[in-house]
């Protein structure tokens, strides 16, 4: 991996956009070299264009670009990530894919189509499968790859070995999500300071279908969701990054706590590429504390900061109803970074 | 009920205490005539030895009260209100009940006693009868009655008419609870801003059991608890006040949406006593908006400030499955006022 | 009084605009009975067209009034209140007022106009001779009162006593504002959750000149400010309602902390329309406990709920240096009520 | 440098020693080999005795150490670091000065000691001549040194280049200050959830009078300090971490804006130790956006991480007055950060 990738980022001013700038400055294996964002920021230098909210500065050699509009025409990039807001998305991800171009998106445009493949490289890089069916179906040179929505992939990671030693029968889960989901200018404060609000648009659809499609397999050339069911419901709650969800889990097999607790922490992914710049040692991190998950105080973790989710207050009140708390970082593990590791994993299959 | 029922109040400098200060304030039926509270505070000036943090001022002729030592022999109050930690209810209140005193009190440690009521006025009130069963068990001329958890009350209100209606096999609780719920000092704010913790000590013991006292029945003079099961999972989330709750119920029979939604707004509650000066017109409030309750919005919800519990989100997956947010003030409905309401029923009934 | 007077409000799906509509439900001087929103709004209800953010319910007459789009020459409103923002408040209000309506605006437009009063009624009800001087200038039937920028509010009032008794030489002002002074969407909670933003667009500016006008005198048909200098620096913090604002004051006299507690105490404003319904029995409350005024303990303070500031942390350290904190609540008495004390005052003097 | 010096930390349990211990961690001179803490958790691991909230784990070798109690006479560090509250500090610290240990304390109770320096190292490394005087005095082997108030620590930094350059002839400062600076457990979040709290105990006084220490000079074995005044505000806002001060500077000379910001920018700090580990390499970064520094944004500002304070919003309204904000991080360049970095200055003049 001597050279780096060239990326395009479309959506570069955005809360996304942000992240994955910060984000992506030190990868050995990307090179961020073309910022497009909407027509009002073409033509100006990034700082000038950026209402920048992260807790370190703009990168130098980013905050002197010049922003493009986005143009699938003329693009070059061996990999375009898209933090598009959805309905832009839409169009502009296909366009980008007629023209040959790989894209990986965060948008939910894209994710629930059957030949398009909506990955957590560690859960699903079998799914990478589609992207020939894809091209084919759609006659395209390029593809585009999706990563979850930031609830689902704080679920979809410890359902996966649950799911696998156990079998899944139903989940009922409960998320308190940051603001930071929303985006920018996203929850306006007047709405969210001492407050919670129990509704988050079309977020439980998501958390409820996109996991299962995760976890499903593929046959016949489709992806065949796994079969059990889940029922969300989506809170926001006033902290900034971090969303925790609280679970139920119904299990078809009578376990131990312990077994539970075991399957969580050995769990270490399927895939063999373990050299992926962005993905941490541990994925998932068992915390015994009375009182762990934090939000705050777990958001970061990671060997890769930001990119482990945090299990803990485990516990069972039956032979196969368990309950548990997660925590995942949703714009390091659940967007930014959800995107970069879908990257990195293209470019380790030498599809970029 | 022209003259006012004398009150002693223990535990008057905490912050349910200082809650139920404010409530009584204009109460028609109770006069508040004795602050009492930790050595520490003795004989000072209730102003002097409180660190008051509500929004409204001490009422004047507390704020120059002397705060009295508890003392059960030296009480003529016609009900003592506890609103004491735990640790310290637990003997002191007994010592009340056996000098011939009647408490009625918000804390935990007499709650799930077989003899001992555990009231929410308008659900349960024919569980009065247990104070002859508890005065006969005990030789005490004096009694107590308790009122449940703050989480509790905003569970249990809207599950007696769907228990009612239903019949209800199974409850998934997820709570996102206000820091008022933990006194003073409570939770430091380090812990708790930019934050979500995910525990609470005791807390879920307490919803899933005290929910099942409450809606259960007298039977050969003990209660018989409500026979489905209760899981839950308790948050503290930074907010003030104000708990909301993230319900999904799994009942016996199928229902729609529509039939639950109007046996929420149909229940009336089950006493006839419909003049209790803290007690709501509508108990339970059903919104219909995609997006409420919402705990800054709703909490303060009812005829009576507080006291009314506001349901929405009501929606259903499958035909014995819904899902919905309840959303309770924790120390108007939930403290203060529960204890408060409970004073009233006794005085309705001509038991103080 | 006997009947009401009618009222148009401009921006009734805003933040301010709703604030009004709640503040003037029960008001027994002014009925509001059209309300007016932008083109989007039109034709629609009012409570589908508003994202209502206030913890009382829409009143039920309001929330099915339909929304009408501003229209100079179509208003007979005794009345006119604008919660617009500045920028279409500039055009429009002059449209109204020169339709012969009277308009009492919250938006900075033409608060510093020469012949424009600017009003706290409590403190400069004189300044209303200018409406016989604008009605002149502009040949105008209507014309326009204005009251001032919330956090000017807050400061003004204190300045007032401390002025007129002994002479202030310089401010210099801090201020630490609600989330609610920028309206919705207003702030975004990435930008405020957690932080202190140190700058409010063009807040200092009305801060430093706002005051010095409503202090000063009319002298050959216009004002002469106050000739004082005020240095501002405003800052916005993670609160919902009410501004805190720490002061310096270097006076002109040398002075004891009692002659300035003394001072504010006793001030009772300069009008004799003790009856105005909005108007609070005590404009400045002095609290001498260490650490008051907090801004949630005493933004609703006051006999009418809000429309009293809390001055507190008097203290001194040289013979002419004094430092204080004063919290006023910037909806209700700094944008809502303030608009609706001055329609209150020109009403008493039969300008309406 | 080649062997660490070694440290024990007194009142390693609480907030302060927490971010001692998690800043500590990779440093390359200083080694962290004695935890100690109160009675209560003498002989519990760290990690038992501890209610952590930092947001990285504590590190392996830490939290399995044994607590100890502080015990002067069995003690044989090269530099003992005090995190104690002032209360215990006070004889604690004299006790281990007198038995010839070395002491970096952050508590007050020495600070203002006319024999004590009170340090910031790129400010008054000058002041370390003390320590001779302070050993004489006091017929000492070992000795104390301190560093300042965490909101001192801001705002003195900033001041030092402008009453150098320009003379400073008075000084009103407001600070927001974060709940991290009262500790746990600290700041009831009942207390400062949506409100802020004009009042922090002994707070002022001592930005009132250890910046002018700081700023001044050694003369016949005494400080003389800074001849200007201060007149300070401290506000507790609910924010984590990071310390922001509104600051209006009058000096003595006429200035224009950009000389006050080449002033700042070009301060380089007084001492040549430029390797001190800790040590940022800029102290001061003056930010040109209208609306920075920013709490969130800027705490962590530095190239050591939380080590450089930001200044901006620099303006003037007349010749010799000028305003700014300045915001440092409280926990780590004001507590703890500060507490090593005189370790370090100690350690490069060969002091331990």
């Amino acid at each position: 991996m001597v050279k780096n990738s060239t990326i395009e980022l479309l959506g570069a001013t955005g809360s996304v956009g942000q992240r994955i700038i910060a984000f992506i400055e030190n990868n050995p294996w990307l090179k961020l070299d073309k910022v497009c964002a909407s027509e009002r920021s073409a033509g100006k230098r990034y700082k000038n264009s950026v209402d920048w909210v992260q807790s370190t500065n703009i990168p130098e050699e980013i905050a002197n670009m010049s922003v493009e509009s986005p143009d699938p025409k003329n693009s070059d990039a061996d990999i375009v990530l898209s933090a598009l807001p959805s309905d832009i998305a839409n169009n502009l991800e296909l366009e980008y894919a007629t023209e040959g171009l790989v894209v990986s998106s965060n948008a939910s445009s894209h994710r629930m189509e059957p030949d398009i493949p909506l990955l957590i490289p560690e859960l699903n890089a079998s799914h990478l499968e589609l992207v020939e069916i894809q091209k084919e179906n759609r006659k395209w040179d390029g593809f585009i790859v999706t990563n979850p929505n930031c609830s689902t992939i704080g679920l979809a990671i410890p359902l996966k070995p649950l799911h696998e030693s156990f079998q899944i029968k139903t989940i009922y889960v409960t998320t308190m999500q940051a603001v930071s989901g929303a985006g920018l200018p996203g929850v306006p404060s007047l709405k969210i300071l001492d407050n919670v609000v129990p509704y988050i648009e079309s977020e439980e659809e998501k958390v409820e279908t996109e996991s299962l499609k995760i976890l499903g397999d593929i046959n016949n050339r489709i992806i065949e969701p796994a079969s059990f069911k889940i029922f969300a419901s989506c809170n926001r709650v006033p902290v900034i990054d971090g969303h925790m969800e609280s679970v139920f889990a119904i299990l078809e097999s009578d376990i131990t706590i312990d077994e539970v607790a075991d399957a969580l922490r050995n769990f270490k992914g399927l895939i063999q590429h373990q050299n992926l710049p962005s993905r941490p040692k541990d994925l998932i991190i068992v915390r015994s504390e009375k009182d762990r998950p934090q939000t705050r105080l777990d958001r970061d973790a990671g060997s890769v900061r930001g990119m482990a989710v945090t299990v803990g207050r485990l516990r069972g009140w039956s032979k196969n109803t368990i309950g548990f708390s997660v925590l995942s970082h949703n714009t390091l593990r659940g967007a930014a970074g959800a995107a970069i590791l879908n990257a990195e994993l293209l470019k380790a299959k030498n599809m970029i």
